[in-house]
């Protein structure tokens, strides 16, 4: 599903800054920092997402680090559930779940605490960007081998020009603003 | 000013998980994930922040990177304000502010945005642990080159046998939680 609600993707379109040639000449790197400033759409968004995990049933949030924090921590309060972090490695303490994914050059992994679910839970994955969905990709992995159901993600952009959305397999997926 | 809520110190504290020799032999490592997991203990410390942010007359949560995020995104939200990134040397696009500090060995820099704030905002500023009270200084140094008065500091945990609290001066500062 895309742009499931026209008013919100342009309220929240309008708060996102281009940059461009940033982190490198080429790049049009799309800045959320004035939507999370601006406390309507900021809290237009969270609603958004707190209503999707709601719909979901969704007993946890996951996030991924360090940006989809910031939107799926809130969303997780919102909704009256728990928040699970997804960590680049070596930054939980105890057991963990690791999964390596490719990038332009070389790989990254990514970890869940193994302990991090009860058997049975549904969660809701958030992050900001859906570019190439390696990382998103491997969390996915990462939850259901930590014992939990995938019950959707939602990202805040998806760029659509990317085929990260195959990479996803058919688990509901929602980007609130396309680019 | 600490652990102003006893009862809200004795439920936080009850979900945070000791981790030995962690991230190295003879580190107690203070594991925040069970707290953030169980949705009464986030939401009772995240309205705890709210609380505090709308006391001061906070206009923005200002939240470290990355676990102060998880604190501070959702406090936002639960103020009805935005919410401002401190983030790692090289993660913020367009012109920033950055402040240097000295770790064990060596040292890091912080960034925030120049634009982050409006002439007269007041910020409430977030972290989870307040240890040696380097990286908060160096993001209370941020805040006000960025143009905005730092109108209190919250952490969740002070580690009362480090000096942290000395280094950031005679700003309001409140830990939920002392260890």
């Amino acid at each position: 599903m895309t742009s499931p609600d026209p008013a919100l993707a342009e309220l929240l379109n309008s708060r996102i800054r281009d940059v461009p040639d940033y982190p490198k000449p080429g790049v049009l790197f799309k800045d959320i920092a004035p939507l999370l400033a601006d406390a309507e759409a900021f809290a237009a968004l969270t609603r958004a997402l707190a209503e999707r995990a709601n719909a979901l049933g969704a007993t946890k949030v996951v996030g991924l680090e360090a940006r989809g924090f910031v939107l799926a921590a809130p969303a997780a309060f919102a909704a009256g559930i728990g928040f699970v972090p997804v960590r680049k490695a070596g930054k939980l303490p105890g057991a963990v779940h690791g999964q390596s994914y490719d990038l332009e050059y070389g790989s990254a992994t990514v970890e869940v605490q193994c302990d991090a679910f009860t058997p049975g839970e549904r969660v809701l994955v958030v992050d900001d960007v859906l570019a190439t969905g390696g990382t998103l990709a491997a969390s996915l992995d990462l939850v259901r081998r930590a014992g939990a159901e995938v019950a959707g993600v939602v990202v805040l952009m998806e760029l659509s020009f990317l085929p990260g959305r195959e990479r996803l397999g058919d688990v509901p997926l929602e980007a609130l603003i396309t680019v």
